[in-house]
C-alpha cells in the first residue's frame, strides 16, 4: 500500500472549508490537523466547522501551529489572509517544521515584484529545509496568468497579453457581495475603497507573472478600481440592488513598457452581470484568443487548484515555486 | 553575457523549416548544426532550405547525425517522422551525444501505452544521459491533451472528457490537403486509409495522456477514420472538390472504461470547414469548457510549441518527459 500523503489545513474560512472538504474526497490525502487562531473554532472537529457531511473526522482544530505541525506532516494547505506581510511568520513556520507548502494567499502568488525580499526570504527558507511552497487559487493563479502562459505556448511571438474576468456575483455567497460593495451609494464605494476595504487582490501578482513569463520589461503597474452602477433593479438571495447603487467592482490592471499598454487584465464583478466568462486574448503571431463561457466558478475552483496543485508542489524542485513554473492539473482522488 | 543555448535541426522538412526559422527569431537561441538524410538537402545551408529571408546562415545540412551532434549540442530539435519505431535510432542517437531533444515525433508525445517498451528505453538512456526529451507539437501536445489537463486544474471532480478540433484545410498547404483525401472519392478515400496513407496520428496518444492525468482507468482505445464528404464545391487555391467528393477527414478516437465512454476526441480536417477551432469540455464538479475561436494555426502553432518548450525541456529532470509534466509558455526571443 503506498504511503498516504499527510495534510495539514492553515486556516478554516469560507475557502480553507472548501479546500478541506475535497481534500476528504481523496483516498491518497490523510488530513492529520488543522490550525485557525479563531477561538471560537479551536478544538472543535475540523469536518464539522467546515461543514462536511460525514462528520466528526477526528481531526481537532489547533489554535497554534506548532502542535499541528509537530508530526510528520508532507502539505499545508494555508487559506488565511491575502496580504504577504501578515502570513510571512505562518509560511516561515509550515516551512521551518519541513512541510511544503500551497497556499491561496494572493500576494504569495507572484511574489516577486511587489515583495522581493519577502519573496527571497521564502525561498531560501524552503531551500534549507528541501520543500516547496507556492500560492495560487482561481485568480491569481489560474484565469488570468497561468491560462494567459499556457495559450502563449502556441504563439510564435506575443505582443500584448489580455485578460478579462466577468462574474455574476448574485449566485455567490452574501459576505462576497458585500465584499465587492453590492448596495452601497457609489460615495460609499469610493470610500470603502479609499479605506482599503474593497478591493480584489491579486490583478498587479498576475500582471507580474505574465510580464515575467512573456519577457515584457514592465515598468509599471497601473490599477484602477471602480463601481459598477446598477441599471436595473437586481435582487439576490441576499439583498437586492436599486438602479444607481453599487452593483460590484471592475477593477482593472495594466503593465506598461516604454509608455505603451503591453497587459491588460480586467475584472469586473457584480451581481446580475449578464455575460459571466472568462477569456484570454494574445496579440502576436498568431493572434490567439481562448474563452471559458460562464467562466470558472470562484469559491470551486479556488478550492479545486490548491489542492489539485498538491502533487506538483510535492514534485518540484525547493524553493519558492509559482504557477508559472508547476504543471498543474486534475489530481485524481485514488483508492 | 550569457551563453547561448546550442541547437541542432534534425530534419528539414515543412515543419523542421518553420522550426528553424522561428529559432533563427530567438537571440538566446544558436543554431550550430542541421541534420537530414535527403541527398538533395545535405551541404546545402539550412536558412537557404528553411526559406528564410536573411540567407545564408552559414549551418550547412550534414547528411550525418553523428558529425552534426560532434560538438557541444545542447538540444537538438527533430522533425522526421510520426512513427516511434522509425526514430528510435535517431533519438538515442542524440540523448548518447548527451542532448536534450524537443521531437514532433507524434507517437513519443505519450508513448506509455502504445509502446512501453522503446518509451522505457529512451527513459533510461536520458537518465544514463542527464538529459531530457519530450515529443510535442499543437497535436498531440497542446490543444487535446494539455489543454484538457489544464483546464481540469479547475475541476474538482471529473467524470469525462472531450475535445473537438475542427480545421479548415482550404487556406493550409497542398501537401496537407491531399493528405487528408481532398478530392477523392470516398471509395479512394477508403482505400488510402486502409493503406495507412490517410490518418493523422496522435489521437490516441492524447487520450492516454489525458486518460493518465485524469486517473481514468481505460482498457481501451478504438478509433475511427471516416471521410467527410462534400455537400456543394470547395475551391481552394490547389484545388477543387466537388459534391460527393471527399473534402477531409473525420476521425475519433474513445477512451473507455468498464465499457463507459470517458474520453472523447473528435478531429474533422477538412477543406470548406464552416466552424473552425478547438473546444474542450469537461463533465464533473463543476462542469467546464474553453473554446479557441478559429482554433490554433496546426503549422504555426506546432512550430512555436516546439520551440517554446525549449526552456522547460532544458530545466526537466532527466528522462522521458511528456507534456504533461512540463510547464510550456512563450519563449521570449531574449536579446
Amino acid at each position: 500500500m503506498r504511503k498516504k500523503i499527510r495534510v495539514v489545513q492553515f486556516g478554516v474560512g469560507p475557502i480553507g472549508a472548501s479546500i478541506a472538504r475535497l481534500m476528504r474526497e481523496k483516498a491518497s490525502l490523510e488530513i492529520a490537523g488543522a490550525i485557525d487562531c479563531d477561538p471560537a473554532k479551536a478544538g472543535r472537529d475540523l469536518g464539522e466547522v467546515a461543514g462536511a457531511p460525514d462528520v466528526p473526522w477526528g481531526v481537532p482544530i489547533s489554535a497554534r501551529a506548532p502542535a499541528a505541525l509537530a508530526g510528520t506532516i508532507d502539505v499545508v494547505m494555508h487559506s488565511t489572509t491575502s496580504s504577504l506581510p501578515a502570513v510571512m511568520d505562518e509560511l516561515l513556520g509550515c516551512i521551518g517544521a519541513g512541510c511544503c507548502v500551497v497556499s491561496t494567499c494572493e500576494e504569495l502568488s507572484y511574489p516577486l515584484r511587489k515583495h522581493p525580499e519577502l519573496a527571497a526570504k521564502l525561498d531560501a527558507a524552503a531551500k534549507e529545509e528541501g520543500v516547496a511552497l507556492v500560492g495560487t487559487g482561481v485568480n491569481p493563479g489560474f484565469v488570468m496568468d497561468k491560462l494567459v502562459l499556457v495559450l502563449s505556448a502556441a504563439a510564435q511571438r506575443v505582443d500584448f497579453a489580455k485578460a478579462v474576468r466577468i462574474v455574476d456575483a448574485s449566485k455567490r455567497r452574501l459576505p462576497l457581495q458585500k465584499k465587492i460593495g453590492a448596495g452601497m451609494t457609489p460615495d460609499e464605494f469610493r470610500q470603502q475603497v479609499a479605506a482599503g476595504v474593497i478591493k480584489h487582490h491579486g490583478l498587479p501578482e498576475s500582471v507580474a507573472m505574465v510580464a515575467d513569463g512573456l519577457g515584457f520589461r514592465i515598468e509599471d503597474i497601473a490599477e484602477t478600481i471602480e463601481p459598477v452602477i446598477a441599471a436595473e433593479t437586481v435582487k439576490t438571495q441576499f439583498l437586492e440592488v436599486a438602479p444607481g447603487q453599487v452593483a460590484g467592482v471592475h477593477q482593472v490592471a495594466r503593465g506598461m513598457a516604454g509608455g505603451e499598454e503591453k497587459i491588460f487584465m480586467e475584472l469586473q464583478m457584480y451581481v446580475g452581470a449578464k455575460h459571466p466568462g472568462d477569456s484570454v486574448e494574445l496579440r502576436g503571431e498568431p493572434n490567439l484568443s481562448l474563452t471559458i463561457p460562464g467562466g470558472t466558478h470562484g469559491d470551486l475552483a479556488t478550492a479545486a487548484i490548491a489542492v489539485n496543485a498538491i502533487p506538483a508542489v510535492l514534485a518540484a524542485p525547493a524553493g519558492l515555486r509559482t504557477m508559472r513554473d508547476l504543471p498543474v492539473s486534475f489530481f485524481p482522488p485514488g483508492n
